[in-house]
């Protein structure tokens, strides 16, 4: 090997992200809060690799199709396999979920924190890889599960500190919605142009939107008055019986098209800057049918980590970074490491999580390191310390010191 | 859409796992006791994508172009780059420490629980993707770098409860093997024959090892009593300090072909029907020269879960299944469910993890899916209970129950 050789970028690769120890902990307090409130309601947690075969998206017919071939990364594998990185995961768990239908109680709750892929061009909050809170309750007919379900949303919402001022969460109905095509005698395409219109809504403005509704033949001012139907109505009386008010009909929450077909409901941001769906979710009848005769309904949501994490920071609502460590050890001399050592395995012993510096560079450049990696105490051991059994605990924060015995040092730092 | 379309197959993508809740929850286990093991030491988390460019495998010569068109997921995306599915974790800590090296300081401890991918048969312990624990320390020279590694290996081993009977830790070294090929005068392709044999010596007989360290001019039961050499000495030394006391030289551990450089360690089942390394690690000093100039030194182990698992399972020291959720309610009727969700949120905001179950099924099957998901306490609530205000909650282990008025509940499940 010359050292001319060409070197090679540190970049990852486009559209995916590297996770530094600051992201990561963020991730992780990410993981922990979405796991803690997914728990409290019962959910237990699944997970799966995010190989897939591709069959498992084409099935859903054309739109499907011109899915997996232009948004999916697919490729085709050495045992001639066409194998796709799953770009979301609720037919990874309609899988799991038909292929134990037999010994998995109903209802079930299962939940995940999958990453998935998007073969897409990058642009904020769409990135190619994210990951994605999963939350599904399956086998209940009942609207106390679609209750649940955005009371779990809600939850999670409040765990990361939001208050009710801070998001809006807005029910809709598809079962309202295919009534009020046939009460209009819309046809299938028109039906079609209908839903795709109201999924559009936000992002185009109310003049559009008035004349396009127009153009189907509805009144967008009447529709927006129609009465709250009954399932939506149940349903808010049941969230709010769980505590959550911040709760309203909108005739035009759809979700799309994929998979959903009764309650649907959509987390709005209130912000004035940002005022847009979080995320959302709703009921699905029909996924487990792929596999099998029997179908077992569904309802769930999908929360993605870049979204949260956009909102959490315009909110001030982030954690600050704070790493594990709670102590360097840093040496007067190479000679002093041993010691180090067994001072750090000492306190290792009671739960203190320390790191030892082995003297490579100077002391100041220890100190130095010290402070780049966030750790906020250090201590020098040196020949006086070890021979005086002393030690001067420095905040690196303050600067200031504390002045220990070795045999106290760990209380120290446990009662912090 | 037909009924009699042809149906799915519910399994995963070939070699790969799906992770149930059971599984997930050792998975979860493994990943607790990983981190916070290597938390104590003073190691902080990272995490990348799956994908990377595929040059990153490559750069280390003809041998890895093999391995990177031969064994690993690679293809071209729609931009035509080459992206691999990463085959381990080195290459990308590396590429991501040359990235920041101003930034990060040093010495630095990183570790990260990725996913790998490789494309082989699968096979016991063998699958094409498994999660793989990387512990790495960068920019230290001094043994004691390898000696902290060798302990936060051993400290994992306890903290699943292996004992220092269940596994041994053997410690060679490259720079001793390059001595040792310079004196008996090895060209470099005898050399490479050599290393290869030392790696493979596990895998075939005691014989044909006398034999073909014969054909290279070695005499084995020579060569397996050379001295101790110092750096294995210093390293087993300060490891023993740390009160790790399983572990002993090896003059034929070497760890393959990449990346070591210096000190390496493997550590070694004892069980009689299972004398093999879990796994290893060691020393490597120019991985991050592919990417700038200034080597940066590091040492570092890796460790599967798939081999974990096994080890444990063999021991007996696999934790027993038990759900985060604590409760489940029963409704005696669908008249109950609002006072059952009333209930289960009152608990909930006390920290108790509850699921409730919405009446689809009598009450007897409701008590059957409570069984099914292993949540070990019942509870019933339908209008005599409400009334009274008082709930006898069943152990669904042991059959017995305890009555308990509502105020009482939270309490009774909090002190378990």
């Amino acid at each position: 090997m010359t050292s001319k050789k060409e070197k090679l970028s540190t970049e990852p690769y486009k559209g995916v992200r590297d996770f530094y120890p600051e992201d990561q902990a963020f991730f992780n307090y990410l993981l922990a809060t979405y796991r803690s409130v997914a728990e409290r309601f019962g959910y237990v947690e699944y997970h799966a690799s995010i190989l897939e075969p591709s069959d498992l998206y084409k099935s859903k017919g054309a739109e499907n199709e011109e899915m997996v071939n232009e948004q999916t990364y697919t490729f085709v594998d050495r045992g001639q396999r066409e194998v796709t990185l799953r770009p979301e995961m609720t037919p990874t768990v309609a899988r799991m979920v038909a292929a134990r239908r037999r010994e998995l109680g109903f209802p079930l709750r299962l939940f995940s924190i999958p990453n998935v892929f998007r073969y897409e061009r990058p642009q904020r909050g769409r990135l190619r890889e994210h990951w994605q809170l999963n939350v599904d309750l399956f086998g209940s007919k009942s609207l106390a599960a679609d209750a649940e379900s955005i009371a779990v949303a809600a939850d999670i919402m409040r765990a990361f500190g939001a208050t009710e001022d801070d998001f809006e969460i807005r029910i809709g109905s598809r079962t309202f919605l295919n009534n009020f095509l046939k009460e209009k005698g819309l046809d299938e395409e028109r039906g079609r142009k209908f839903i795709t219109l109201l999924d559009r809504r936000s992002k185009i403005s109310a003049g559009d939107f008035h004349t396009q509704m127009h153009e189907l033949g509805i009144d967008a001012p009447s529709f927006d008055q129609l009465p709250v139907p009954s399932d939506v109505a149940e349903v808010i009386e049941l969230v709010r019986s769980l505590g959550i008010h911040n709760v309203r009909f909108d005739s035009s929450i759809v979700r799309g098209f994929a998979y959903y077909t009764g309650v649907v409901f959509e987390v709005f941001d209130t912000h004035p800057d940002n005022n847009r769906a979080l995320f959302g979710g709703g009921r699905y009848d029909n996924l487990t049918a792929l596999f099998d005769d029997e179908p077992i309904t569904g309802v769930g949501f999908g929360m993605g980590d870049v979204t949260m994490r956009d909102f959490l920071e315009v909110r001030g609502l982030l954690p600050a970074y704070l790493p594990p460590t709670k102590l360097y050890i840093a040496v007067a001399s190479v000679e002093n490491v041993p010691d180090a050592l067994t001072i750090a395995q000492e306190l290792r012993a009671q739960g203190v999580a320390v790191a030892v510096d082995f003297g490579d560079k100077k002391l100041a450049d220890q100190i130095k390191a010290a402070t780049k990696h966030r750790v906020p105490y250090l201590l020098i051991v040196g020949q006086n310390e070890v021979t005086s059994n002393t030690f001067a605990v420095r905040d690196l924060t303050s600067g200031s010191e504390t002045k220990l015995s070795r045999k106290d040092l760990a209380s120290f730092f446990l009662s912090l």
